[in-house]
């Protein structure tokens, strides 16, 4: 037990790099003493001496002249109104460099993990690749392949004859039912469940439900990630299928048959209703909602909360609203909308000018 | 290990129906030979030779030119506009006619689950029908019964005192808290969550809440479906009930002492706040809201992302917007809202028109 | 078996007050004969003799006359206009006192798990506090530390080095990932997740995204409730925080870095992006959304579904639409949006009557 604490406790505090190594690392420029030993990587505002932050998102500049860090990364272009203490590494896109830098700390921290955990289950004619992790009380089912280096968590359940991509880890809890096919590389989180039945009923003459079985399956390409407590439904025949590089938030919903395309964003709540297509590089803003059956072209952008119920295919569309329609159209008419208590009272007024006018 | 690949092998491919068969199952019209044998089921658009297909939404007619599938379900009333290569079995109501055939598909494929897993856990005074499955890793508190045939699949968790009726499917990691109530024919889905505490709180004098204790609990009747991650909160006292037949979707809430009437659908992510009465064969939206106490009366239909807040008693009714009014109103109300700047800008000319003669 | 099925009928029918005694524990007033003994509580509508009930909500105020109750708890103000049959208890704050009461039959009901259930796992240089539950295939990592009578319930999951203060509650299926810090007194309904990635990632020039590590944390303050399937995401660097007392229902969403302040009331499907601050006793209605990095000021109200786009740090605001903006301006400008159609006529017939103005 001591051994594991001490050997955290020496990682935590041998991990570090200078600040010369980091500009090295990250292709980045500086002025000053690169000497300086970096242990963490902090937010502007929280960062102590022998810290690392960024500066991304302008909102955060005000923090640039308060901060404790020792080193910020900014972009190359940035201009300095006041003289500040950290050393700046000047790079082209400082939210990505910041984020190499994350996994490089990441990676020292967090060991992968692997190995069987006991008691777990596992069907038969199940395969699975070198260096898996299976924890315990996890359930595999029968016939079911998973590629190497593998990541499941404890109390995962993979039904039966799912295919699973190398290096793709499934986080606690997450439910994968029977015949989903999910790709390398991907990231599911936890209570996340992919194929379940989509919601199909046909109605029958006496205004009760007969369900409609879901033969079809699920299928994740490489590099897509879910969230927390996310749901997509299998296929009616088919399938559902998220395509390559696309990012899930939490709970979301994703009906049967849906196609998302390629480096789509959907933020947190959205949900797709069954047989929609979304075109690739979308983003769809958090709690939006697409109706059923209609086509979303190439990167569409949909803000919060709107709601899509026909066709946009052109493709670059920003949408508003619920219906949802083009989002400087919106803008203009929800400035009028607050106007409109306003609005009236000018009408008002006109009318009885010309009433009275109409009386002489 | 081979035996199981050989045998759904064999499965895979044995499984057949002529198109002949097929219309006789289904009571419907063909005209052609009606021997070639049909192996799949498919959408008009994937459909290979030896497959059959449906068309029920008038959306996807124009695939029927140019499917591959042997056969197609349609409409006894459709008329055709161009020769065609698949056979047509004509029917009076094609959705549920295919429905009835993935049925059968379905039921040659997918062997019911039985027997039990281990290890799982089973409390004292529990009682079992006969022919139920209980997955690994399944936990079954005190005082529960389940009926016959029952499906507990793996690392569900079932509360003490719960009742489950005959022939019900719990999938995998979803969670009934204790007291709970399920009845026959219900299908509850991975992650759904049953009985947990009602949101209440009593606001005290230093600004803290206190929390309301929940002893009421959940009743599900007969042939009700749950859909994945859906939460069902616990009543105050007495029970929060979904009546017979009522099929909900994915991520959708349902607060405490709700009552949602027999015959209706909720579709995903639609919020039902405490006390509220929904009745029966109600169908709401995607995304909806349905305020805390209010009545909702038989055959009312809810827009997606619609927000009612007050009762519609009088039933049949259909609204749409946030705070929700008839949808007829709100349609025409909207296409006005989307010419907004437009009456702005006639009102402003009117008024300099007006300014001018007055002047004069 | 039986003996326990003994104990449950002993206590359900041996706990019991008399009316005398329950005024005595809320510090109520009656007029009558306090000697009947209650052995329920129940709602006004299905009170039976023996019971008592409670009115708090005016909306229920007709039930006073025809409920069976023997006794009810109503507010030392509220006037009688008729007659009726139930003993009347009077206290200041009539809901508060039934809750009380809630918590008497409660603890009397339901005795606290205790012990542990096999088979569960636990991990390294984890330390437990005295009077603890797990339950069966819960799984507690390493160097976690859980304080007295913490209740884990089965199948929980619990990562790496988390703490978990004392008297806490996590019910089945919780998902609590590595390094979060959970308060004294709070409880973790089923299915929620804690500590998940948050939605972070940079575009590259191809049109991918990278994926932005998060190291930060997840810390809930002292007597925080987290509703069933809920989602908290872990911070980018340094944590998302919910501050003590903060109550929070069914299936919202707290993205990564947010911080929500003491005593906050978040309804369910509620969603918060990114970095954004909500001040302490705020009220977030069901499915609101709030953007991300923008800041909330204390005792704010925002209504149900309503969109916050930009920051309200005065306090005190009551919100509503998307984007919200005032509720009582929003009312006025929604008021006037259900008369555009007719708005839209009168302007016409004023444009008709000046053209033939200036004709004439």
């Amino acid at each position: 037990m001591f051994g594991i604490q001490l050997i955290i406790l020496l990682k935590l505090y041998t991990m570090h790099y200078t600040i010369h190594e980091i500009a090295q690392i990250l292709g980045g420029k500086f002025i000053g003493n690169g000497q300086e030993r970096i242990y963490k990587l902090a937010n502007l505002q929280d960062a102590a001496p022998g810290s690392i932050s960024f500066l991304a998102n302008p909102r955060y500049q005000k923090y640039l002249y308060t901060t404790k860090a020792s080193a910020v990364i900014i972009s190359q272009d940035l201009e300095i109104a006041q003289p500040i203490t950290p050393i700046l590494i000047r790079v082209s896109d400082p939210y990505t460099s910041f984020s190499i830098l994350l996994q490089r700390y990441q990676a020292h921290r967090d060991v992968p993990k692997l190995g069987v955990e006991a008691p777990s289950y596992i069907g038969e004619a199940t395969t699975c690749g070198e260096g898996i992790y299976r924890g315990a009380f996890s359930y595999i089912g029968n016939q079911v392949h998973l590629g190497k280096s593998v990541q499941i968590y404890p109390q995962v359940y993979i039904g039966d004859q799912v295919e699973i991509g190398d290096h793709t880890i499934i986080y606690s809890g997450a439910r994968i039912y029977a015949g989903t096919q999910i790709g390398r590389h991907c990231i599911i989180h936890a209570g996340a469940v992919l194929g379940s039945d989509g919601f199909g009923f046909a109605k029958q003459q006496d205004g009760s439900y007969s369900k409609i079985p879901h033969l079809g399956k699920v299928i994740l390409e490489d590099h897509v990630e879910i969230g927390a407590n996310t749901t997509i439904d299998r296929a009616t025949l088919g399938q559902t299928c998220i395509k390559q590089g696309s990012k899930i938030d939490n709970l979301v919903q994703i009906a049967h048959n849906v196609e998302v395309g390629e480096h789509t964003i959907i933020a947190a709540q959205a949900g797709i209703a069954g047989s929609a297509i979304i075109g690739p590089s979308c983003q769809l803003g958090g709690q939006t909602g697409i109706a059923g059956h209609i086509t979303i072209g190439a990167n569409t952008a949909i803000g919060g909360q709107a709601g899509v119920t026909k066709s946009y295919t052109k493709g670059s569309a920003m949408l508003m609203g619920t219906p949802a329609f083009e989002r400087k159209n919106y803008v203009k008419s929800y400035a009028w909308f607050k106007q409109l208590p306003f609005l009236a009272k000018r009408l008002a007024l006109l009318e009885s000018l010309i009433a009275n006018k109409i009386k002489m």
